[in-house]
């Protein structure tokens, strides 16, 4: 049971799609006080129906919590900060789920929260919608983004940290907020263009009804994405634009150095193509790590386990464990093995 | 069971690979007698050690054979087409398992085949590899395509048809080759350069390890055929060139409609184009099919019945059974229903 001073913590989520209501399941299943708010009628019907704690007012699901998660769309969640912010208690620590991470973070600077508001992004279930999707398991083994500061580390992080860890068994993967819009980028939003182009380009082609006919796997697996809600890629696109134009620029200038090679019928450069990109994928699903432990003094400096966290991140670790006990957080530490990363094609191809 | 002249047929598969070796699995485990061959000594030794008849001279392998499927790479085909040519009786309808046909249907005429080869793909199961990976169901409820002609509807085609409704539970979508060629450049070949582009691009950015550690679906999935051996990858697009290039075109220039609308930021126009596309993916595993009989004499004439197969299979439709009786062929159709291709994006976006 995750406490705080030996009560059960207590938590509020806003915003109960499908990955707030997730949450919101999660959090009662392991038997915290937890309350509910949308700001859609029938969802908190809904999650009355359910059983939840969904008050009418935001002011009464946010009144002396814990912790706040916000659910909230991305485009709302300026709003919704200063709201909450105003609504919480100096102590109470705030967190999002959105999947971008330095507006956000500007924002809760500019309402002057930074110091109890942790940026946060769990990498889950994009494709579906909506409080009756949602499920408690939907975080267990999901990777989550915290960006933590050395103003919110001593206390913020750290907490939100071991409540993630302990209630929703999700790894905790720490990075700062333009480190996580660079990366997602290129692991969520450039692959959403990228389907979304197949699947479009596919729906206005001479030919669509014959491909639908014979889409085995690797259509069915470009377009997935695509099948997200429009209006929700759409917001995640556009609040990271700069990144996802500067990834997306990488991956075209490899995809026409692959349509180059074809043109020419280039069968040995199309074939060192090929081999760094199975290489690359190959590293997905064997990905090893090397579990350590690495304590710091809570009184600090701050400044050394900020950059542990950070670098950890950056190098595609993560955190199973945030202990705090005797004058000392300790955190369970996993490490990915040194896997010769782009195999045979790592040299520059050109 | 399967017969021809009240004898059970009598098949050969040659290159047993995941595709010919789960064939072959397929027909032995349905009682019929069946050969295997590869030229690569330790697959047969396998293949043996399986229970399975594997001489080691291809001669062996489909002298007296009703039917021979060639599941040799690619580039190997035409060289094998005219081994087995040679190797085989009049009668002996062959079939290969390859991911385009144009080239192939060129070489059986090119060996004097043409009256009893039947180009086929069935679409299944490309990222693993080798007789190890065969699995026996490997193509229930899979497209089949065959390439039925009017030199081949009469006895080949209708006899491999049937084969592979009764025996392996595939779902048959008879095409032109220059049409599947076309249709799989969209379904099968683009996504596989799509995803050789995303994972290409990561193995070299300096985020990768970054990348690596938020994978989440949408980089899983848009990276997936990535995975698939190299060599096989290169081959399947080098064979089908000009269409994958063709096709290729069409997808880049949605992507750069997408591309644009997201730099100028114009959240409108991208919703236009993620509306379109989302409509697609909904399309995809929502598809409702009429099921209908439609019978033709076996007499003739042959050019109605050839009219009708190639049109139910540009039109996204397929067979689930093949019947010869009373001097009538009896086809079971399904035809897709109309589902408003395109929903609300299918006014021109460019």
């Amino acid at each position: 049971m995750v406490e705080t001073g030996g009560a059960p913590l207590r938590a509020a989520v806003v915003g109960t799609g499908l990955i707030g209501g997730s949450i919101l399941l999660r959090l009662h299943r392991a038997g915290l006080p937890v309350s509910g708010w949308d700001p859609d009628p029938a969802t908190r019907a809904e999650g009355r129906r359910q059983g939840l704690t969904f008050p009418d007012e935001l002011a009464d699901a946010v009144r002396d919590r814990d912790v706040v998660f916000l659910g909230a769309p991305l485009a709302a969640l300026p709003e919704m900060l200063a709201r909450i912010g105003a609504g919480t208690g100096a102590d109470c620590v705030l967190t999002d789920v959105g999947s971008t991470k330095s507006a956000v973070a500007a924002a809760a600077t500019a309402h002057g929260l930074a110091h109890r508001f942790v940026p946060g992004h769990p990498m889950a279930g994009a494709e579906r919608a909506g409080l009756v999707s949602a499920v408690p398991d939907l975080f267990a083994g999901a990777a989550w983004v915290l960006c933590p500061t050395a103003e919110t580390l001593p206390g913020p992080f750290r907490k939100l940290a071991a409540l993630i860890v302990d209630v929703f068994g999700a790894r905790i993967v720490p990075m700062s907020p333009t480190v996580h819009d660079s990366v997602v980028a290129l692991a969520s939003h450039v692959p959403h263009l990228l389907a979304g182009g197949l699947a479009g380009a596919t729906a206005g082609s001479p030919v669509r009804d014959a491909v639908l006919g014979l889409a085995a796997g690797s259509f069915r697996d470009g377009t997935r994405v695509a099948g997200t809600p429009a209006k929700r890629t759409v917001d995640m696109l556009l609040s990271n634009r700069a990144e996802v134009l500067a990834q997306l620029a990488g991956v075209t200038a490899f995809l026409d150095g692959l349509t180059a090679a074809l043109r020419s019928a280039d069968g040995d450069r199309l074939l060192a193509y090929y081999r760094r990109a199975q290489a690359l994928r190959a590293s997905l699903p064997e990905r090893r790590f090397t579990r350590s432990r690495r304590s710091f003094p809570l009184a600090g400096p701050l400044d050394e386990e900020l950059r542990f966290l950070l670098e950890l991140g950056a190098a595609g670790g993560h955190l199973t464990g945030c202990e705090v006990r005797d004058a000392t957080v300790t955190y369970l530490v996993h490490r990915p093995d040194d896997d010769e990363p782009g195999g045979d094609g790592v040299a520059p191809l050109g």
